[in-house]
């Protein structure tokens, strides 16, 4: 057993791009952890690909599972001893949990935010929805300040199961916050609860599939969206989003995982970015923490597990990376209607 | 006076990519600054474009020098207001400098680094060079390790003025670690201390405008560089990293920064990489900290300072971004050799 085997073991049971690396990395995730989700986490290869792998090195003779536990045998320590693979590490700062920024004076708004969003609406599989944690949405909105995007600003989250406009709004720092989801109701629990908060946020039902309204067409600084992760879906979102910017220097953000993102996925989204006339300039990997859905039973990746234990609610799994985009150039976004489902592909895991 | 106006007098004055946006974070940094090269650092843009924005503000009126303070007049303050820029905010995490990174074990590194890189040789111009600080080189390594690019992998350092490759040495972790340079005098420094310590650092002369000597390439799990910022110049280095990673799964760490470079090349870098079978992982700007040189005085941008004050050798102003990519395809480099000046493009300023 050697990585190039095993990886291409896993790419004729899956048909996903699994590579020696992403093999290296679940060895890897194995020597730092028995528990299921955290080598899920630790690995950061797609979760299907983590299923197939973990599948692969049981046939192996190198994986055993023991009650909800799972685990390297003799003979796969051995085989990470051969292969030189070291234990995963986790280094992320404790103060900022590896994000880099301070709250500042936005840690005042902790309190209140968490007031505010109390009752929110359950994470919905039909919209392929699951909402980041209150920190990561304080830490999201003070990322936004530190690189000049929030204060003054014109702001538009496209799909805000993460309620981060009531956020910046509770700042006070931007000129304006509009907001877009499909789900009835996130719109009526946002324009609820700004209401009850006095905050000003514009509130549009809307479902990206379809064209920005033209009101919201070139009419902000900055967006923000946490898209779907198929390929033309990611596309799709932050497509949209660039629309809605008025020009060069106009920013976007983007939530992006590793579980239902292979990184030959990243590069294609990226190089789509570039071409649309963007520049990458952030890319924090690990930065969104995810509180877990009620549907993790239901999703597709869960009969592949190797052992089927749900995650606690704040037991975390699943991250994404936060990606900033400037652009640079007028946007050269030409997308139109589509039609059908956008939320599926090979990698995607949760739908 | 609006920023399109402001944007196009400096582009006219310097011939250089500046974008309103640019304007508005020099603005941004003059409503958060009097110092020069807080300003500078703030900003975070182009050193030649702050310069010659700095000249189009005092022209205009919105600017005005005292002494070696800069500041906005009345008639500046008010224009930022109208135009609602907000100041720049520095909103870094305190604990790890923003990097996000946390040193563990690597901490216990520290003094015997600092003890081993006492009389480094100074940066020189010549070769364009300008150290990370010492805290800077360990988190540096620190970020290696955490992506499990450092522990039992073969790294290559192509430039180590950082002297990088001591300090990965000195961890323990890599299985091999090799540097190149142009500069004797880095060579036979870092042979030098390697010996005294009884480190393994395999120290290779070699000018970069030729290809990889064939025993290097191919052979290398990880690379790091932190080249010149000409865009030739960088592709250059990046490439040459490039052919000595084994492929798929090899990841490269490079050094950007804003003050050499706008984001129209930060862009055309991007695409490069991309281009050649990369994906970008991690981008975490200012995440270098540099030692001022002793050549600060000479350097391009000296001369259209607003004031001409050099910094401290400890006054951060030059930061860069630190940028890891992964192959995710064969490398598609082909790079023979070049001659001549590669350290020099429109925005160089320091050379």
């Amino acid at each position: 057993m050697d990585l190039g085997t095993l990886a291409g073991q896993v790419r004729q049971v899956t048909g996903l791009a699994a590579s020696m690396r992403d093999m290296e990395r679940i060895l890897a995730a194995l020597l730092a952890s028995e528990d299921i989700w955290r080598i899920v986490e630790l690995a950061g290869v797609p979760l299907l690909v983590v299923c197939a792998g973990l599948h692969c090195l049981a046939e192996a003779g190198w994986v055993e599972t023991t009650g909800s536990a799972v685990r390297l045998t003799q003979d796969g320590e051995e085989g990470c001893a051969r292969l030189r693979i070291a234990p995963a590490r986790a280094l992320a700062c404790p103060r900022c949990g590896g994000r880099g920024v301070e709250l500042g004076l936005l840690r005042e708004l902790e309190a209140e935010f968490h007031r505010l969003v109390a009752g929110r609406p359950e994470a919905s599989q039909e919209f392929d929805q699951g909402y980041v944690t209150e920190e990561t949405t304080i830490a999201r909105v003070a990322a936004m300040w530190a690189k000049g995007d929030l204060e003054g600003k014109d702001l538009l989250i496209l799909g805000d199961d993460d309620l981060v406009s009531l956020a910046a709004a509770l700042s006070g720092l931007p000129r304006r916050v509009a907001v877009l989801d499909a789900d009835t109701r996130i719109t009526s629990f946002i324009t609820a609860a700004a209401d009850r908060a006095g905050l000003s946020v514009a509130v549009h039902e809307h479902d990206l599939r379809r064209p920005l309204p033209s009101a919201l067409r070139s009419r902000f600084d900055t967006f923000l969206c946490d898209p779907t992760e198929s390929l033309q879906g990611f596309l799709l979102f932050a497509g949209r989003g660039l629309s809605a910017l008025r020009g060069p220097g106009g920013a976007g953000y983007l939530g992006l995982t590793h579980a239902e993102a292979s990184l030959a996925k990243w590069r294609a989204i990226q190089r789509q970015l570039l071409e649309w006339g963007t520049v990458i300039t952030d890319l924090h990997d690990r930065f969104h923490s995810y509180v877990n859905w009620p549907y993790v039973e239901m999703m597709r990746a869960w009969e592949r597990l190797p052992v089927r234990r749900a995650p606690g609610r704040l037991e975390p799994w699943y991250r994404s990376a936060l990606l900033r985009i400037e652009l640079v150039a007028e946007a050269e976004v030409e997308l139109g209607p589509v039609a059908g489902d956008i939320f599926i592909d090979h990698e995607a895991a949760t739908i």
